[in-house]
């Protein structure tokens, strides 16, 4: 072994030591725990799958993918995400269950990284995928269900920003018609949230007044429902406003269900250049410098496994909600019992009675102890049972 | 993508459907939660790493690691096991701590299969490693809480058969002397469970009658506390009394435990061919055609990564475990509300209400079910508040 690489991992990969740990399961099970609540079925695929099927399908760049081959010469990929692997089980093992499956699954994905940037290589997903629906009332599930995941794990100062991708292709589609290259830069530019280059685009691109102004106009489409009126004045587009009305419905079914106030609309929000096609959303937390889950319709994943099913569902970043949460330290008891070779059974007993009442407890033979100046830090209360009766410290 | 290939996943990679996700998952809570009330920490690592650290240093043949290449041309593994990264981390982050260290971990560890024989590639460990105490209460710990945890996980009919390397390797060095090649050679027959080929090379090979009787003797010396005493009578050699000797102290610290109607000894065990350097062990189950879970004392994996720490751990298989555990269907409350588009808000109220009392709940519009007949295998309980009143089938 090279002793410089000795202790080296592959770039952008970590590991999660013990505080980071609790912090991150104590996160995944509150958000198991509602998922599951409201009827949805956790499941798991393997982490590593043919680039041919699920590495083809997957919304992922192809130059984010780690790939190996296997025996026979076949490209494998370590799983980019999870919709297009359990698109691929509801395409198959599940599909005489019964549309709609509530599916729901929690696990790492993996991004392969080009530069040492600080960006984790493998990270945990925690997600739901509603798939063989195609109602507001899907979407609207998915979007009450992400309010309150996040929510149960603690986090309550968040915001959902929602936006309808059939709103923005429908007033691109009507100002550059058959233009489909200028159309596709400005997408870029909004799928890139690089509103200065719109901008500059803007000034340049050859266009009636009406429609620069129009397409200014959309990147202020931010904000409550006063939004959905302003973007339905600018177009009598069909699809434009095919769109407008799915988010009003939204927002009323939103509303009953009582999470509207984490709601906000953006109509120039795109996500991806071309995985969703319909409503989308993606969710922010102050102090948090990047996405912390996002989600939408996608309707065209399912038939590329050969089911004519539309779906929706959302994806959080778990190291990105431990982090957005405030650490807090564990603060269960756990106990040191020391003993040496006269008391082991003394000191037994005593560990037994403790575990027994839910307190973590280390056994230790004393004269094994390396490093007796952190026992304080690590343990809530130490019992030294050697030599001549119990001493509790 | 070739329709041949597309539901079709690498050699030896499985879909984990939601039954037997729900059990794994209690195993494995039942499992940790146990470890931890020893006060043990859970921590991760990458599921990738070098190969020339980790994926040396490990204890798996190397025609089992899935190997891939980064873009700067090292050759990544994906992980075969837990206990080599735990190492570099307990030699590295965790060193500051002090020794002894109590770690655990729980995921996924990757074995290439070079054909399909119904192998998995991909599967489960949940593991505990105890670093930096070379003594038989040490031993003593992990050999107990390995019993403590498969209790609470629900087992209650295995059998942990427990052996010592130092005897074996004494005895053989006694018998063979600098002949180390059939040394080896015996040492393999045993490590493959290979009885047969055991007699028969004992047939041919040159040794003195009572060396022969000698090697006889060792296939037999299974068994309770009397298999100790005949391996005594056999040598005088001083590493053979050793180990003995530490076999003794172990049974006494484990009949103090109260775990001993657990334990059978097996003098002849080898289970790795150079890793374990003290007492080892397995465990099995009935009905369950392979090892469950195994464990023992490993003296040269931390000095590999520079730090002269003996350790002690166990990991067990939690595919296995869930196959011996007897399988029972999930008896919570399972509710289906049906709506319509006029009774949202009551739908939604009795989803709410009964979330709310701990029953999971699926909240659907009635329109968009496509497979009504399998409602009533997948719902313990049906309400339609459509059109009415509420109805409670």
């Amino acid at each position: 072994m090279a002793n410089r690489l000795m202790f080296e991992k592959p770039l952008g990969m970590r590991d999660t030591l013990p505080f980071f740990y609790n912090q991150t399961r104590q996160a995944r099970q509150a958000l198991s725990e509602t998922i599951e609540s409201w009827g949805y079925q956790f499941l798991d695929t393997p982490m590593v799958e043919y680039l041919d099927t699920v590495g083809e399908a997957s919304a992922i760049d192809e130059t984010q993918l780690f790939k190996l081959l296997d025996r026979q010469g076949h490209t494998l990929v370590l799983r980019p995400d999870l919709t297009a692997p359990i698109a691929r089980v509801a395409a198959s093992q599940l599909k005489e269950k019964g549309y709609p499956l509530r599916l729901s699954y929690d696990g790492p994905v993996f991004r392969a990284q080009q530069i040492e940037g600080g960006k984790p290589a493998q990270f945990e997903q925690v997600g739901v995928e509603y798939i063989g629906e195609n109602s507001v009332y899907a979407d609207a599930e998915v979007i009450a269900l992400q309010v309150e995941t996040l929510k149960s794990a603690g986090l309550e100062n968040f915001q959902l920003t929602v936006g309808h991708i059939g709103y923005v292709k429908g007033l691109l589609k009507e100002i550059f018609q058959e233009d489909t290259e200028t159309s596709e830069r400005f997408l870029r530019y909004l799928f890139r949230k690089n509103y200065v280059g719109y901008r500059k685009e803007l000034e340049q691109v050859n266009l009636s007044d009406k429609d620069k102004n129009r397409l200014h106009q959309l990147l202020s489409m931010r904000g409550q429902e006063n939004v959905l009126e302003s973007a339905e004045e600018i177009t009598t587009n069909g699809a434009c406003h095919e769109a407008i009305g799915e988010l009003r419905q939204l927002l009323h079914l939103l509303e009953t269900y009582g999470v509207s106030k984490y709601i906000s609309f953006d109509l120039n929000l795109i996500s991806h250049m071309h995985y969703y096609t319909g409503i989308l959303f993606e969710g922010y937390a102050p102090h948090l410098g990047s996405l912390l889950c996002n989600g939408g319709r996608y309707d065209q994943l399912l038939p590329s496994f050969q089911s004519e099913a539309s779906a929706t569902g959302f994806a959080i970043r778990l190291d990105r909600l431990v982090e957005a949460l405030s650490a807090t330290e564990d603060q269960e008891e756990y106990i040191l019992v020391l003993y040496d070779s006269d008391t082991f059974a003394k000191g037994l007993k005593e560990a037994q009675s403790a575990r027994s009442e839910g307190a973590k407890v280390v056994l230790q033979k004393k004269d094994q102890l390396e490093n007796r100046e952190q026992i304080g830090e690590r343990f809530t209360n130490v019992i030294d049972v050697c030599a001549g009766g119990a001493s509790h410290e």
